[in-house]
């Protein structure tokens, strides 16, 4: 063997060249920040500009860094939707926060799998203390079980396959076929992770029960009640409840501690998607929201969406890891170790693979303090109520649904004009005019069969100014009166 | 409302103090990739002790960065395994490289969420791009759809569940109860994701074949051929098998050619899990490798693993786009839009949040272009094939399996002694003592039930001293006479 070192030609980046690169990226980094104001939120392209703009085969050659930013800035940026936009409540509205940037950094660099606790002992550990301080931040049981995963789809997806084989059928050894037909119930207003979790998990589109939800679109216990007696003397098998804090379109809160009755009284798993709303509850006057959530069997919050942290980090809660471990554990020779007191992280999921997402999120609670934390939520709540309340006093303008949180739905509607499809038909242009602006972007929905507009405020640097923008542009979009000064 | 600025102390880190904290951010990274081979590559430390030195609940105020850095130095790096270490030669070993880095660093500031084509354009395109790059890096189909996931262990779920719609028993609107049995087939050398993906399908472990492997770790087609032949005798429906291209123990390479003939004669789904080894044909003397994987339904392959490209980054792809939408799409009203032509990616999976990941996968083609890439990916594998030669010229030493890429699977074997226990309890006191060194990490596995050592080359870094450094450490451990010089 030679014993000299590799090629310089067959290595990485050389060491100089990187730290330029570094300061390069970071100065780049830095400057989209500070004038992104000054680009369109919504992307203004059409479907395959980009994809036209490049080359149809790599390079055969390396480039170097100033190409490949120089094309992020012609190419890539023109065709963003800015998501770290202060003008950006679609949706729900995140913040890509500074320390979360900077945290993810760290963990880029470390490049760790946590798979095993060995082959990562801090990643393992920070994120057990990590879902611990934000547990208690949110009131809620700190001898939980915590795990991270990317989103609230993967986190519903693992904790739903938990709760199917918690329930006692032995589907893990069997399987599905010739078991009887499961059921899952959720609220008509649950998000459609949930579906989808159950279509992988081979319930079928039939083994889906959205229960109707009352005028405050918080699910109804008598007729999920109802339809889990029906299911029942159908001989189908009952094994879970999906209840929502903060539901996507309205930020609806679901009974939990009622459902939690409900679950009691059936032996049913409970699974609470508190995957935006949940956050709030660092505000201790929000906490109301998780009221019952301690009894849950397993709960997921968001903290990419109203923690500040950047995308991708999905905490998943769950007061009984072993249902867990009964649904995935399962140790190939290749995986095996002698870390006696460990926790592997790869027995609690379906994926192996593990990126260090708790450094940003330790990052963000380091930075802000859960006060910092907890102002920033009430401010983005008072933004919202403001909003609210212009909405309540214009003429021309429809609240439709209670403003829990920092969403507003709401809708144009000018008097005496009450046909559906015309009303659907004018929100929706305004929706266009809106967003063409590129001050802001707004989303929509349909409530109770109603097409609405949705304002999220969830950016740190969304300042009041751009609320009432919002304001305005629905206004003269709709051709009605501008709101009061 | 009011118009004024929302107060500093209530928005993001301030601007100048981005900038600064950016540069003692980069300076860190810079550092610990200077100075990683200073540190002991396998984390010394013991189950507990990280999480006693973190405090248990978060800090009520904020902190400057210094103070997490501080920790991050203290606490985390001697509780890291350093997988981004130049020793790191367990499982597969893999690299966070400088320009991946660099992506990663701009992804995390757009803090985008690609679930529609239209909240993130460039997201939606540049996936397709680089991953049409990657595909003809490596001589795939670029016709095929490709969409990058986390892990390899979403990738092979994904790909399964749509292989379950489309064996046409309707399992998306039915359920899989009162179905006939589904069964999957894999190799016993098939990674563990595949059996946790079919667990979670609901198929149980009765619905797992796991085909033995000839002398060479590579699928028995006619075993195979017999196990869908009793399962169709018994009324089961077969639907789908996986064949590995790069084992994950001994790097062996199943007979895609005439699985692929088995699948076609069946009509069942080829899905071909080539994470590791699918890189490898960015050199096309290693082009072989992929030999009828054209052929496949769908096929995983990861840049975090090979490619140079830090973790997460798993690319799917696959020739029947439409059985994904067919297992998947499902719109509700809040995700709807109007952009028609365009490509939604919450279509193809069961996961809606999708973090940018294309940026660093692109940086890395950018700054080492395909001909760099392949000199990079011959390199480890000349590193490899040097090891297994003093492995195989030492005589108490020997090779378990052929070394195709860059991992060679090899035992301490003293000239005399074949007591297989023994064996096993030398070799894994011999693993003990060359991970204790901190020089170099190595993993371990079974095959065909003997124990063996594990040495996989894949970092950037990586010299062929350090090659020799854990060839010398296994020998001294063992007792045995040094490598010939």
């Amino acid at each position: 063997m030679n014993e000299n070192q590799v090629e310089p030609s067959l290595s990485d980046m050389p060491d100089d060249e990187f730290r330029a690169a570094l300061a390069q990226v970071s100065n780049w980094l830095a400057r989209y920040r500070e004038n992104i104001r000054a680009l369109p939120v919504l992307a203004q392209t059409s479907p395959g500009k980009t994809e036209q703009a490049l080359p149809p085969c790599p390079p055969a050659k390396g480039e170097p860094v100033e190409a490949w930013l120089k094309d992020v800035d012609d190419i890539i940026v023109p065709a963003m939707t800015h998501w770290n936009h202060p003008g950006f409540m679609a949706y729900f509205a995140v913040t890509g926060s500074a320390p979360g940037i900077l945290g993810e950094m760290i963990s880029t660099a470390f490049n760790v799998n946590g798979m095993l606790w060995k082959t990562s002992p801090a990643l393992t550990e920070l994120e057990r203390v990590v879902l611990r301080w934000y547990a208690s931040a949110m009131g809620l049981p700190t001898s939980w079980f915590g795990m991270i995963t990317d989103t609230a789809s993967t986190s519903t997806l693992v904790a739903l396959t938990a709760a199917r084989e918690a329930a006692g059928l032995n589907v893990r050894e069997d399987g599905l076929s010739a078991k009887p037909a499961l059921v899952l119930y959720c609220s008509e207003e649950a998000h459609s992770s949930v579906d989808k979790a159950a279509l992988v998990l081979g319930m079928g589109m039939r083994g889906i029960r959205r229960i109707p939800s009352d005028d405050h679109f918080r699910m109804r216990v008598d007729l999920l009640e109802e339809e889990i007696g029906r299911d029942l003397a159908a001989q189908r098998r009952p094994f879970a409840v999906v209840a929502t804090v903060g539901t996507t379109s309205a930020t609806g809160v679901d009974p939990v501690p009622q459902i939690a009755d409900v679950c009691r009284r059936h032996g049913l798993w409970l699974h609470v998607d508190a995957a935006y709303a949940g956050s709030a509850a660092v505000a201790p006057e929000f906490r109301w929201a998780l009221a019952g959530c301690e009894r849950a069997d397993s709960l997921v919050t968001n903290p990419h969406k109203w923690l500040f942290t950047p995308i991708d980090c999905s905490a998943l809660f769950t007061a009984r890891p072993d249902a867990f471990r009964n649904a995935f554990s399962l140790i190939p020779e290749y995986l095996r170790t002698d870390a006696s007191g460990a926790v592997d992280m790869m027995d609690y999921s379906f994926q192996l693979g593990r990126r260090f997402r708790a450094v940003k999120l330790w990052f963000v609670f380091r930075y802000f303090g859960t006060d910092g934390l907890a102002e920033r939520i009430r401010a983005h709540v008072g933004l919202g109520k403001e909003f609210a309340s212009s909405v309540d006093l214009h003429p021309s303008l429809e609240r439709l649904a209670p403003a829990h949180f920092s969403v507003v739905c709401f809708r144009v509607h000018p008097p005496g004009l009450d046909d559906e499809a015309e009303l659907e038909r004018i929100n929706t242009e305004v929706l266009r005019k809106v967003n063409a602006s590129g001050d802001v972007f707004l989303s929509h929905t349909k409530l109770k069969g109603r097409y609405c507009l949705r304002l999220a405020v969830g950016h740190l640097q969304t300042r009041a100014a751009d609320v009432r923008r919002a304001l305005e542009l629905v206004c003269s979009s709709a051709g009605v009166a501008p709101p009061a000064a």
